[in-house]
Formats: C-alpha cells, structure tokens, sequence
C-alpha cells in the first residue's frame, strides 16, 4: 500500500488549535462541579480526531519497525536494535528527552521445534515451543498421548498412571470481541506443564490458547512451579489439535508422538524502555506507549507494533499542537513484556519517586482492531471525568465502559501503585488469529482502524493532559 | 465434528428405487425427440439428492483418508499406502473389479527450504520450492534481487543486466470463483525459471500463485525448458512477498536474499490407479473419480481428497440402488496428478482400445466447495441431453453452463481421444487460500457443502449410466 504523509500536512492545519489556557468554565469547575473541556478545547479534542483519521503517521511507524527490524524478542539483539529505533524515531518526530532506560533480564530463544505421530498412522504436526520451556533430550522424546479436554480436567486427574507419557490439553480458546477469552485459555499453558510434570509425563503438548484456523502455532510464556522438574511443553495450532484429535478417534492402537524442542537459554542479557517527552507546563505525567518487544515468530505488528505507532503518533499530533500542553506527555515503548513484564518492572522500580506525579497511565496492547468502549481505573470521586472522554469519543463509535480497566500489562506495576488508568478497549475479535503467532505480520493491519485507534488515543491524550483535576482517590491526593 | 454413519441407513430407505428398464417415454425418444427420464428414473434421481444430502459417507472416507494416510505425493511410499487404503476401501463398500493399474515415473522430493532478507534489513521469508526444481548450490545463494510486477515484464527485458542476480516475479494471483485467475497465474511458475535462467540468474522467486493471506508459501509443478540450464525456483507466501516488496521500496541498498532449497530425485519410482466397478448391463463405461496423490505440504483434503471422497460416496449411492445400473460406473482414483497428470496418461494408453465405450468422464478436482454450474464436453447434437442433467440438479442450485468443460485434468487425454465429458463447477473463491499448501487440511471442508457435491454426482452419475443415447457426435458413432 502506497501511503502520502498526510498527517503532517494535516497537523499543520490544525496548529492554529492550541493548548487553551484554564476557561472561566474550568476555573470554576471545583470538585463539586461537572468536570468539562472549554468549548475551545472541545474543538481542539475534535480537530485532533479529524487529523488523525487522515493520519498516515502511524501506519509508517508500523511499518518501519515491523519492516526494519522485524521480530524482536526481549533481550535478543533485535530488540536491542528496535531500540535503538525507537530512539531515533521518537527523537526525528520531535519528542524530548528521549532515552533508553536498560535493565538486566534472563534470556531464552527457541533454537528448533518439531513433532510428529508416528503411531498407528503418520503425521507431521506444527508446533511452537512455549517461552521458558526446557528442551527435550537430544533426539526428542516419543510416548504415548493422554488427551484432556480441559485443564481443570487434568488437574482432577489422579497423579499415578501418567508416567513416561505426554499430555495433551485439548482446551478450546473461546473468541470474544473482549479478549476475555484468552484470559482463562492461557492458564493451560503453565497449568499443562506443572501438572505433567507432576505425574512423571516426558512432555506436554496444548492446543493453541490462540482462535486461528491456520495452521500456525500459539506460543507465549510459561513458568514452571517450584516444586516440579521441568518438563518440555509445546503448542499445536488448531488444525494440528484437530488432526491429533481424529487419529486417537480412529486409532485402534496407542497413539504415539514425537517431540523434539530445542531452546537456549541465557542468565543475563540487557532490555530496556524507549522514552520520549512532550514537556507539558508542569511536571505532571500523562504516561502512554504501547510494548516495542515481539514475539519471535511473526514481526510484532499487532502485538504490539500497533500500539507503538499509535501512541507515539496520537502523541506527536497532540504535541504539534501550539504552546506546551499543562502536563508532560510521555511516550513509552516498553521493553520485554512477553517475556514477563520486565520492562514495566523495571520502570516502576526507577520511577518509584515520581509515582504521585503520574496523572494517568495507560497503554495500547491489543493489536489494531477498532476502539469501540473506553473503560477507567480511576477513584469513584473522579468517574465523573469519565463522561468528558465518552463524549469526545462517542463519534468514533466509543461506547462507555466500566471502571475496571487494567489500563494494560504494563501499567499494572504502576496501578498497584495508586497510578489511576484508563483503557481503550479495541475489538479483539480476530486478534487471536495472528498474537503470538508468524501470521503477526503487516498486512493483517487495517489502516482505517489504526486511524480510529490514533484519533481516539490522540483525543484521550489532549484531554488527559488538560482537563483540571486528577483521578486519585481523594485520600491519597489531599 | 462427529459423524453417525446414517448414508447406509439412508441408502437402505431408497433401496427400493432401482435401475428402470427403458420405459416406453424413452423407447420412443429417437435421435430426433427430447430425451428425458421417465417419471420413475427422474423420482430416483431425486431421491439420490435427498440420500446424499445426508451423506456421511464422503466425509468419513475423506475424514480416512487424511487422517491415516495423510500427505500422499505422487510416487512416493505414503503414495503407495494410499493405493491400498484405495483399494481396500473401494473393496469395503461393495465395489467390484477393484484392481491397482500401476506406471513408473521420475520422481523429485522437497528436502528443505529457507530463505531470508539479509541486508538492508534481516526478515525470514517463508518459501517453498516449486516441484522439479533443482535444488541451490550447498549453502545456498545469496545475491541481489530484481522485481517484475509481471511474467510478461520479465519476458520484455532485456537479456543482459540480470547475471548472478536473483529475479522475482511478483505478480498476484486473481480470486475467481470458477478458478480462472489460476489459468494464467501459473504461468510464473515455469515461466520465471526459463526467464531467469536465460538471463543468467542464480535464482528465481515468485509470488504464490494461490491467494492465501496467511504465510503458506503455494507449490506445484514447474518444468524447465530444453534450452536453459536450470537455475532453483521457489514461491513466497503473499504476507512474505509483501514483506520483500516492503522492504524493496524503504531499503536504501540493494536487498539481498539469501535462498536455500536441497531437492531429492531418483529417476524411476512406481506411481498406480486405484480403480472399481459398478459392473453395468452393458459394457459402455461412465469413468468418474478424483486424484489420489497430493502435495506433500498438506494433507490433500481438498486437493484432491475431496474428489475421491464425493464421487466414490456419489457411486456407492448408486450402486446401492435395486438391480444394476444399465452402464457400468467406473471409480478411478488417478496417481500422480500433479506431478504431471501421469495417471492420466497411464491410463489413456492402458485403455486406449476401450475408449470408445467410455461413454462420459469426469473427475471432481477443485476442493469441496459447493456445486453451481453443469458445463459439458459433449457432440453439439447432444446437447438437448444437458437440459435433463440440469434439470434434476436445479434443486441443489446448479445453474447451465457452457459446452466448454475440460471433464477435470485426468480426463484430459481422454477428452483428446473423443470422450464426451461434463464438468460439475464447484465454487473456488476460496480454493486457492487452501491448494498446494500446508492449509490444504480437513479442518478447512465444510460437511454441507461436501454432501451437496455427492448429491449433484450422485445425480449425475445416474443420469449418465441411464439416459439413452451418447454424446459424441455422429460422425464418430455411427
């Protein structure tokens, strides 16, 4: 696809918009007052959304990363080199301190992954490694499959009988438009692992906590509980469950597979966070970015390139703005989330000090599908700030959510530290087809709904940082 | 999905419709009438579309097939089990004559293939080899890569200028419903090999002539031309041909790919037809059937699995009718399709004495999508015949078609040699998503549609063997 940068020319259109100083009507909005935008900023917010509709910035920042650096697993060299992209691409754009906060991390790689049945009938099956898996002994291991349809199914299971066998967690990924989904399918993935290896099995294998009907394989991270001996696990797509799943249906005999999985594993490499700043006028923090980390398999652009150019271009619109906005923006591109939230960690770890300055935190990770519901992590006092993002929202078919919203994975660290959050929940219908697996490409991206994604994030980051007041419990900001 | 087996239970509820002498409505329909059915053939008929519309019979020998075969390439040892799993099949439900015609052939075998994008940037690209390529160089080759948008734009360019460089044609395939956009696509296939070769180029990729958007590179068969010096060609998945294209348009150097493909050939190897009978009243032959090897990405389901399931469950339906069918219904399941229709030929030339008594043929080889065109192949005085096929397919939404029909690419050579053939269309749009990948699995047939394939052949299978009057033109049946 052919792209113009529009969105320049576009955001040079609108700097007549401005960061508006505090309106007689704000000014009088005292905490016992509907809390709302000026009708000047209300403009600006609308502006903003009809720029970025025309935006094309994203879509380059997408496809520059996915393009020029490709798959970028936490702690490998191409993360280290998507950071040094990120850099250079937050600096060219205008933001201000930019930097690299480093951090020490394990490391593990998938080296090569195979599996087969080999009795009664033959048959190659598509696998992935899960992230922290053990390899299985040189030349792979052959046994006997025990299928369970579910997890809990196995975990009633008795822990005798089991011995020298493989597992199998035939599980089915339900698809949601939530993502909900995937939040029970993804125990299998360390709960089939422990519980093999708790009754002797040789291997573990899942069906994919992933919808595709392809055959690419799920992967993810898994961690062993501390009281067993580790035991290879893998993912089989969809297509390959369902093989599995017809040969012991038509089997007269035991069904045997093959597993060979070989993984390296190192104790330290180095990850870090890419940050850059739109100073605001005071030192108040509207934290926003998406995770720069992949997996390995596709080119990380649902998962989470999206959410790396839709932040950082919703923020470079807002920052195109004339004069400063009230608060700092700042953009970060966070390093080693699939592989544990490591960067996240590390961050509120360094950022302990200035917590209390983090107005709101929030950040995109779930592929570019359309934002259709804004839901908030803020004090019950605040809910009524809420209605003010709904109502600039609502003509890009922004519903209102809850007040349960994560804000992402990695603010989690910082909302249990008293951070409030917010959540622009996107249709997650189809993002399971491609996370975490080699269809994580380019052209699964939608630039029309990257758009949305930019116009709403662009209007979420302009009011965030201008609407008086914040979001904390009365009791924690006096 | 589980299947009760009802087609037998089904069958068994129209065993009392049977094979109808010629009843007075058809003794009297001379050369010069309308032919028809009488009342009672055209109620069996019917009641064949009701049975099969039922049927679980296809869906459990494709469901076998698949499952305990699996890939089944043409020459090869699993091409060898899937004769006997043929034949034993064909002896299971009732066929007679069942015999094995076997050939030698030349046979070549994919050992491994990779490719990736080293520099300006480093991408894997999934890729496959096209069959009968020569493999690279040890360790592959590495050089610079040139883009034509088109076969035709390669064939205008000059013969200098492309030595030691690798060309890549990347033209994209067409989504059709009657499969032409594969007509032309093909082309690439020998064609960007030759081109390439006579310009000098270590290598030749293309674009896969399939119009899958998930990262399954499409094979098939290529062949070079007499006057080149071979050079290895392999095809990228759409998602990678666009990575490659991508990475062409923001790369500042020349991009270099490196490719690596081993092939394995033995110069003779045994490929067979898997034929039965449903021996007739007479010796006149209707020939229907589909391919029995398939590429070995997959598990040939609806390349060409589909074809065998539906017509041997449309033929075991008619064969279960009262009595015995006027002509003689011969199943062939042809071996080696597609490396080189090589069954076809064995058979053209084994039967070359019989032909004149092969009164129609077909083969269903298009995948399991639903029927929605009759065309034929037939003597234009014979066309007046059509209407009565049309006639009693209507129901299952089977519209006229053209007197164009190639019968299927196994009946090719018969087709040459004077046999009349028809062709049932199955809608293809998404056909080429699935052919000659990894994708090509059971997962991807829908039970409805596969049934209403069985009740269209069943339909037409039973015409065939009943309606008086042949096909050919006067001239060649006196």
């Amino acid at each position: 696809m052919r792209i113009k940068h529009l969105a320049t020319l576009v955001a040079a259109a609108i700097v007549t918009s401005s960061f508006q100083l505090p309106a007689l009507a704000q000014d009088m909005a005292a905490e016992d007052a509907t809390p709302a935008l000026t009708q000047a900023q209300a403009r600006t917010a609308d502006r903003l959304i009809d720029a970025a509709l025309e935006d094309d910035l994203a879509w380059d920042i997408l496809e520059s990363l996915t393009t020029e650096v490709g798959p970028r697993l936490g702690g490998s060299p191409a993360e280290a080199r998507a950071r040094d992209w990120g850099a250079a691409k937050l600096k060219a754009l205008g933001f201000k301190n930019v930097r690299i906060e480093t951090f020490e991390m394990p490391y593990w790689e998938r080296v090569s992954e195979t599996a087969e049945i080999v009795a009664p009938y033959t048959q190659q099956l598509k696998v992935t490694a899960l992230g922290n898996s053990v390899a299985t002994p040189e030349g792979g291991v052959t046994a006997e499959v025990v299928r369970f349809r579910t997890l809990p199914e196995l975990q009633d299971a008795p822990l005798e009988g089991f011995e020298g066998k493989i597992i199998f967690v035939d599980e089915v990924m339900t698809r949601t438009q939530d993502g909900s989904g995937y939040g029970w399918a993804v125990a299998k993935r360390s709960g089939a692992a422990n519980e093999a290896a708790r009754r002797g099995a040789v291997a573990a294998l899942i069906r994919s906590a992933g919808t595709s009907a392809v055959r690419t394989p799920h992967t993810g991270m898994m961690r062993y509980a501390e009281d067993v001996t580790p035991v290879p696990i893998a993912a089989l797509s969809n297509p390959d469950a369902d093989m599995l799943v017809r040969v012991m249906k038509r089997a007269d005999a035991p069904v045997k597979v093959k597993v060979d999985l070989s993984v390296m594993t190192k104790t330290e490499v180095q990850s870090g966070n890419v940050i850059g700043e739109i100073p605001g006028k005071t030192d108040d923090i509207i934290l926003v970015g998406g995770h720069l980390d992949s997996w390995d398999l596709g080119t990380g652009a649902v998962d989470d390139g999206a959410g790396v150019a839709i932040t950082t271009a919703a923020a470079k619109l807002v920052g195109d703005l004339r004069g400063k906005p009230t608060r700092t923006i700042r953009v970060i591109m966070w390093g080693s989330e699939e592989v544990g939230l490591l960067g996240a960690q590390a961050y509120a770890a360094a950022h302990a000090d200035e917590l209390d300055r983090h107005v709101l935190a929030s950040e995109s990770d779930f592929g570019a599908g359309k934002v259709w519901q804004f839901r908030t992590g803020f004090a019950e006092d605040a809910l009524p700030k809420a209605e003010v993002y709904q109502k600039a929202l609502r003509r890009l078919g922004v519903g209102p959510g809850s007040n349960d919203a994560s804000g992402g994975p990695d603010v989690g660290p910082l909302r249990m530290s008293g951070v409030p959050v917010f959540s622009l929940y996107q249709d997650g219908s189809d993002y399971f087809d491609l996370h975490h697996t080699m269809e994580d490409t380019l052209d699964k991206v939608d630039l029309e709904s990257l758009r949305q994604n930019v116009a709403a994030w662009a209007a979420a980051i302009y009011i965030a940082s201008e609407l008086e007041g914040d979001y904390r419990a009365k009791t924690e900001t006096p």
